[in-house]
């Protein structure tokens, strides 16, 4: 099931040293201005370059293959393509013996029984961000009004966040990452109590996103040791604005008026230069492995912009279904 | 949209003080064992009664109105009521100029236009989740080899749970509190890359419950303070299993065998009999609440059944699928 | 799979001789006027006791349970229920072994194992299409500027309807008919080229109901033997009024604002007191069969109604979905 | 919604003349043999080239571009695209005023207000149906013991059908036809009751296909005539073989074992260089027209490989879903 949203709709595709990866948005309104430069702020904040991330270094132009006639949206399926050109498949064959510790080596050829590729992550890569952060950009011109923040606040437990990473690259070693995100000006009354509510969307797509080990809305962790009379958020104007924003600015699965806030979780990148162990699954030794490739250090600093787009993606479903239904 | 699963599939309505609630399961197999002594202990594990629980007493019964012959199921949809019997309305016109801080009176109100129900928190109440636990035993019977097991391991940030209830209804006050759920003796495939990742499925309907602020799975929030070199789980035998959990049992969106481990956080119950404030929406005047009513302080003692719930449906699920398709 | 529509949901449940019968519907706005009487007229329609329909009698009045507060619709789901008291179920456990011809009795019995509820055929009865009328009912009260109208034109080939039919119930059979749908009123620019094409919609729809066998837009059947020069209808006003109407109201999947025109043929019921060969599925020998129960000689007499509520359905959802995107 | 079916699930994208048109195909099931060469026979069976099809040559060379490794399905999501290289876009824009009588020029205009590609007939394009013939080998290949047979068996209402065709491009015209397709070897139990009969899911993605009319299954609209007495096929063997197949090889909504048939009937192509009149949307005048492009005289032609394409599809998806469900 690559397919997520009930209107706005995406559809992901590709593996990370295939021919391309790709994205088909279907149910996106006609007329909207489109065109590759749009892509180009959002896809940077992605790339690779910064210290630690992946040294791997793709273009990353968008090709509008459908869906776009004149530099305006059609109606139909818009689909995009971003050609893989960098690769370097040639370490791949190895991991279906010995699975990287914390990788989905293991899973992958055990759910695929071996007919996966492996090269690069293949379907699993991160690389599929890419089809994300470019249907995020379409998304985010369906909410022109609707501004949303995803900052890193802190690495490894620190706010220092370019020393730390530094020291993990200088060990070997990779470092997780807590990611913050804010949107305001929000209308009232997006989302549904129980299965869609915003939360669970949200989380939805959030936790598509390779990487991530948790998400908390509003007090989040906090809320299982606070009493009510401290939880309980006093509105304090008649368009429900609240003194605090403990609910994160939903109520029963609905948008409040009030700012979205959460927070997202991401681990370290699994992909070290240290040694480690992990077991051959052919002859059940353990083994040392010292993973070579290009990879990032804390893949926690390309994340902004791709939790950005999940929450776009979401939330411009959901304003297209919530103009005509209560 | 009140339906969550592709194959296995629920489908639940209902208003807390309206003639019953229920559920339609679409999509289970034919030829199981059901009759309603089978959903006495998980609905019982759920009700009122306890310490800490609503003093609203409802029997409960489940009445099997379809897809079930000769006590087995026959493939055709089941659906399940039950009646809202001891139900007491006369007190909530009120909320819906004085929306009471924490629920969902506001965003309901403003969604619906004014057209929701409101007594006793209408299709919002926590009511509902009765449905979602008739639901889990259907679907705990898809899955005999799974265990599922959740606990509330704090309350108010403390393990003596008994006593922090104690004091938090002592103080006219409602208390948060902390679940920890296991699933064991799990296949290894479940699961998709990307949008239907196990953890994508399973917060999904978690955030669907009334409550939740969060979720979190294996390392979760910790993750983003930990080096790579800790987090990766050695993989220690042939079939996958490793020395430790970070991954809490699920790698690249599918399950690796191991245990399935995640955290989830439950606000502080909203209604509560401590004076609070509230805005008037008609008159734009600050005024002083105090819930009476029926209510639990603290939600999260109900909690566990409704999470392995949860659990069990998206798991029948995703068991369902996997039997095809790789 | 029980669930029809992408917005506005329904989701049907019940078997012939079970508790009850009913019909959840989703994503219906709130504010919308809705009682049990509003249901009458399109009930009565359907029901039994005119000539050469069953003599089985209900009552058929909807128990709205869920979704309706003071008599107007609140945006959460609507659950409607009919019980079945007229049930009479003695005589149908030697189906399993002599299916009937023209029946679902013996794909029933293959497909849920023996285990489906064979008791006036269960979940496979025409007794299903009253969620689809009820169903129908609220539909079209979405879609109030919209006219539907179907009307049973022919029986057995003749346009003499009551005559046809005596002469069939007199000889102990049963007899097919053809339906003819006008829609008219109809917005431009409801359905989508390809997979959701007002076409594909209806079909699936219409095809959902029992003993239907054949559906044609327009032309139909006589396009196959026509020349594009008289085919091709001429666009003869601005707002693509046409002077003939072959498209049936549609081009390229999309309304084009002329009448929606098509016919759908009704097979003859297969239960017929006549005596017929089966095959004894244990014994393996042919056997004699009179059907003796309480059946419709025409049960096109009673399928405009259902044609209605199923149009109505899939406009109602088209024209929600329409509001917003292109 | 440019997407069909549950678990096998194909998303179509793409206009007539822009880059490329393409399809995706989800839930495909991992280790199936698959390269360019496995397509060519289908797509060959398309092809323009015969008397009576467009002049348009494309190469139609299939670019699998995802969800194939080492020759196998991987069982990520597999994409395919057909650059578009023959294109001659420079007559289009003046579709937009003057709409074509018969095409979707005017309701894709009014639906798009505007912004839909009008070149080839943009997403409307019959073109299209080429990702429907690649999903159609796939989907081929996942049900390898049931044969699916359409054939063109008359056109113009006649079965001499090279004649017909060749008088109809004589006179500047188009003709219809009428397709039949058998498919044997079927597994009983595919399909469901209602809303997912084996006719829903059939008709549904049948009119998908541009030009379709019509659809009937075994007797169809011949059972509008038909008594009970005629119409029952009467059951000869165990395993549910019947004398007749007025059903079409289907009962209530699920196969029966026998040869599941049904008719298409498909429209004379809209395009005709014969003079015609239609309207100019800005003038309000009526003005003649004469359409000059590469079109198909007789569409039908064409028309059999993508009916079985269709029909593949829908029973790939049948096929997953009943392997684990009754």
């Amino acid at each position: 099931m690559n397919t997520f949203g009930r209107i706005f709709r995406i559809n992901i595709f590709g593996e990370s040293h295939g021919a391309s990866i790709g994205v088909v948005i279907d149910g996106c309104n006609c007329g909207i201005d489109l065109q590759q430069e749009d892509f180009m702020e959002d896809l940077s904040r992605r790339k690779a370059g910064a210290e630690g991330t992946t040294p791997r270094k793709e273009n990353d132009l968008p090709q509008i293959i459908s869906g776009v006639y004149n530099g305006k949206t059609t109606g139909s399926p818009i689909a995009i393509l971003f050609e893989n050109k960098n690769t370097n498949s040639k370490d791949y064959d190895i991991l279906k013996d010995t699975p990287r510790p914390g990788h989905a080596d293991f899973t992958a050829f055990e759910k695929y029984k071996g007919f996966n590729d492996p090269r690069g992550g293949g379907h699993f890569s991160g690389r599929l961000t890419l089809a994300l952060v470019a249907a995020g950009v379409i998304a985010k011109k369906i909410i022109p009004n609707i501004k949303i923040e995803a900052k890193l606040i802190s690495v490894g437990g620190s706010t220092d966040i370019e020393k730390t990473v530094k020291k993990a690259i200088a060990e070997n070693d990779s470092i997780g990452g807590l990611i913050h995100c804010t949107v305001s000006n929000l209308p009232i009354g997006l989302g549904d109590p129980f299965f869609d509510s915003v939360e669970s969307l949200i989380s939805h797509l959030v936790f598509a996103i390779p990487a991530i080990k948790g998400i908390e809305f509003g007090s989040g962790f906090d809320a299982a040791s606070m009493k009510g009379s401290n939880h309980n958020d006093l509105i304090i104007t008649t368009n429900g604005i609240t003194k605090t924003n403990y609910a994160g600015g939903i109520n029963g699965g609905i948008t409040n008026g009030n700012n979205l806030e959460f927070k997202v979780a991401v681990k370290p990148t699994s992909s070290i230069a240290k040694e480690q162990q992990t077991i051959n699954l052919s002859s059940g030794k353990i083994e040392t492995l010292a993973i070579k490739g290009r990879h990032d250090a804390c893949i926690a600093l390309r994340m902004p912009v791709i939790i950005e787009a999940a929450i776009a993606i979401v939330l411009a479903d959901l304003l297209i279904i919530n103009k005509n239904i209560g």
